[in-house]
């Protein structure tokens, strides 16, 4: 008898004993086949190394969607298909160049352009520089940035443990900042790269000129925090210095992209659904290990543990691997369009698209009494140091799930503090993944689905 | 008013709020300084890019304790002073070659001597392997392995989330491997590393021939998991495949080197001693970022904070950077020696010896009511993120403490998923460190240190 095929007699017929519970049974059984039997992190050095960057539009973002579609059918799933949905297609064009002009002397920095980004003229834009800690800032200047390239230099605050929250203190700066001084005639805006960490490397991420009309558009790019450092300094020391820089970015016409869908059918409660899912794309600089390669392969591997175990779920479980989180979000909104049109039941969504780092819990979307009935599952999670369960953001494609009610939402809450060294930066790639802790985070993500396939959710 | 004076005040003075308790707001001080204002990232910089390696016995040793005492002086300590110890040196000589000679084909794969290993003949040792699971099915095996290399090829357990119990489970081959071996007349023994990663890394750390006459002494070297695994395959295929290695390693004389100690006086109860330590020793094959520079500059920052937030301790809290913990643990002993000669009265000690990254909690090894009282402080850490209190190995530095009782020793634990990645060879450098990881680790020591400061511990 196979290993595998005695594991899941073990999992179905409850043998395996020892005074453990059904539950800590059969997620004993779904941690070991991840740390012994996996697939994620073979799925992720394909996607990583051989496909590489996948920005919506763009051909290898085409060709991630065969290969996951090809793999999802290799599971033996009940049924695997394409979702089509119609996607920004952005292209940065060529590398771009930024340098401090300090009276005679040219400091190169590195700059990326934002996405969504219009270029600089083609013989780049030259102007002295206002460095602002923030959109507010800049409003109390206002008409004096007139001319001017607004730098926003507001770092990431150190002081806060969980680092997406010192995300959620800058990022306004990226994606509004361009907007928001382009109103006071600003030529340009240089943004500190959303990184904890001192480095070279500029971080790229979507930016947005609101409902301002085209002809106001201004360049905008993200420069490294060592860049920042630099230039904040120098401008201390002369503040009429000017920076250059140039970028050749584009907005093409829209393409034609598709959501991957795989399906494990309900055996009890066919009707109700239950999604896990993480974004297809990434961002150009690199191949997107953790954001979100890590994802895509940990919902990938969640329905290939369960699958392998021999487990018949009794609601529906679904693998949804979004297209064009990073720039649109259009995946996630079709997603929804679909299901409401299908009239579709969906009672759980969990996400991940937080890195493929140790996970330390979930964060969840949910009523009191829903949150409560999950927190009581906590203990059996202890084994495997999974220790936070709190309230708060689950993910931003599911987050345009709305049309069923009470639907849970979660979110994989991987350890963070390395997150924002590699977040749409040129480094954010297969290297800086480490198999065991991907794998854990798929554990993790397996034994909620099970539980809360096993337990339902309250709909009261 | 500067800020630090500034936090010194509100420290000391409670006048910081907010609904907080007196320990909620110097735990909150703590990890503010240790992630807005600390040294630890910059002197392991120094200790790992600047001095590099520090084996037991070499100058880059002597210039790390130099280094050390430098620093502790300088963050105004009560007094820094140096212990003298003699301990072994170990030297590896020309870096290690070894292939395997499979018919005509040589095929070379890495390997590194075991510390403490004698040389191999200058022309090397070309001899047939017996590949086996452990020592018991090496004793089972008894004289056949005679004339033949032994190969040890226990992979560390996968399932095992905890991977130091995986690391527990499979290294008595690399310890005792080449003793037992040598009883049966093998010529060799070479190891699987330690390691949970497929890589081609081998990784050294220590062994000993226990009580065997020195004639009977063979050599005994690691091999990478990738070349173990090319090792075993290669045997399948023909089991009478031959090994050959060649290494120059050698003993000499003790020499003398030294435990740095800086102190703090306790204001209520200066005879009442509370240790943080970690060892300065590392491997030779990289600079030892994760083991265990992190644990030095961990302990040292614990200091630093409680020094730069006017904290005044009631008991005296000692830093101690332990030597010769990697192969000998003489710095560890002879600190204890002298504790007792001393007649010193420890009531606690902390070490953090498993690398610089996210920290989960604690390992004590203490009695259970001291546990208990000190698991009452766990909700103050859940803010930061730490949740594993549990019973288990503290440090082998502050093993050797026996001599006063009571005594509370703890272990700061990482996250351990990365650690054998790198564990004592030569990627173990200071780019696998992050700043944050390592900064929030020493804080969490600190806060350990001032509750248990402040409260005591139960003398029954």
């Amino acid at each position: 008898m196979k290993k595998t095929s005695l594991l899941t007699v073990l999992f179905l017929t409850g043998l395996v004993s020892f005074g453990q519970t059904p539950d800590e049974k059969n997620i004993k059984s779904i941690y070991k086949s991840a740390l012994t039997n996996s697939k994620c992190y073979t799925w992720l050095e394909y996607l990583s190394n051989d496909i590489g960057s996948r920005l919506s539009g763009s051909t290898n973002a085409a060709e991630a969607v065969q290969y996951t579609k090809n793999q999802l059918e290799s599971i033996g799933l009940d049924r695997v298909y394409l979702q089509e949905v119609m996607v920004p297609h952005w292209v940065r064009g060529e590398k771009e160049t930024a340098y401090i002009l300090d009276n005679k002397t040219k400091t190169v920095v590195p700059i990326t352009a934002l996405g969504g980004s219009i270029a600089t003229p083609k013989t780049g834009i030259t102007a002295e520089v206002i460095e602002v800690q923030g959109i507010k800032e800049l409003n109390d200047l206002g008409a004096k940035v007139k001319g001017k390239i607004v730098f926003f230099n507001r770092p990431m605050d150190p002081e806060n443990v969980e680092t997406f929250k010192s995300y959620g203190g800058c990022v306004d700066q990226r994606y509004a900042g361009a907007k928001e001084a382009a109103k006071f005639g600003a030529v340009g805006t240089i943004v500190r790269s959303m990184n904890l960490r001192l480095d070279d490397f500029p971080h790229t991420g979507v930016q947005s000129y609101g409902d301002l009309p085209k002809s106001e558009y201004i360049p905008t790019a993200a420069i490294s925090t060592n860049g920042a450092e630099l230039l904040s300094k120098s401008l201390k020391q002369n503040p009429t210095l000017k920076f250059y820089f140039k970028q050749s970015c584009e907005q093409l016409p829209d393409v034609l992209s598709h959501n991957v869908i795989g399906e494990m059918k309900g055996t009890e409660h066919p009707e109700n659904i239950m999604i896990v899912g993480g974004h297809l794309d990434s961002w150009d600089l690199a191949d997107g290990s953790h954001d979100d390669g890590a994802g895509v392969v940990q919902s990938m591997e969640v329905v290939r543990i369960l699958k392998n175990l021999g487990y018949k779920p009794k609601n529906t479980i679904r693998v949804v691997l979004f297209m064009n989180e990073e720039n649109g979000g259009k995946g996630g909104a079709m997603y929804e369009e679909m299901a409401q049109k299908n009239k579709e039941n969906h009672i759980f969504a969990l996400e991940s698209d937080s890195g493929g780092f140790s996970p330390r819990g979930f964060s969840f979307e949910t009523d009191d009494d829903n949150f409560k009935k999950i927190e009581s599952y906590k203990g059996l999670f202890e084994p495997y140091l999974i220790h936070s369960f709190v309230k708060g953001h689950s993910g931003s494609d599911i987050g345009h799930l709305t049309s069923t009610k009470p639907l849970v939402k979660a979110g994989l809450k991987p350890d963070s503090q390395r997150y924002f060294d590699y977040h749409h930066a040129a480094n954010d790639k297969f290297d800086a993944i480490n198999k065991r802790e991907l794998e854990l985070g798929a554990a993790t993500m397996a034994s909620l689905v099970y539980l809360i396939d096993q337990n339902g959710i309250l709909t009261k």
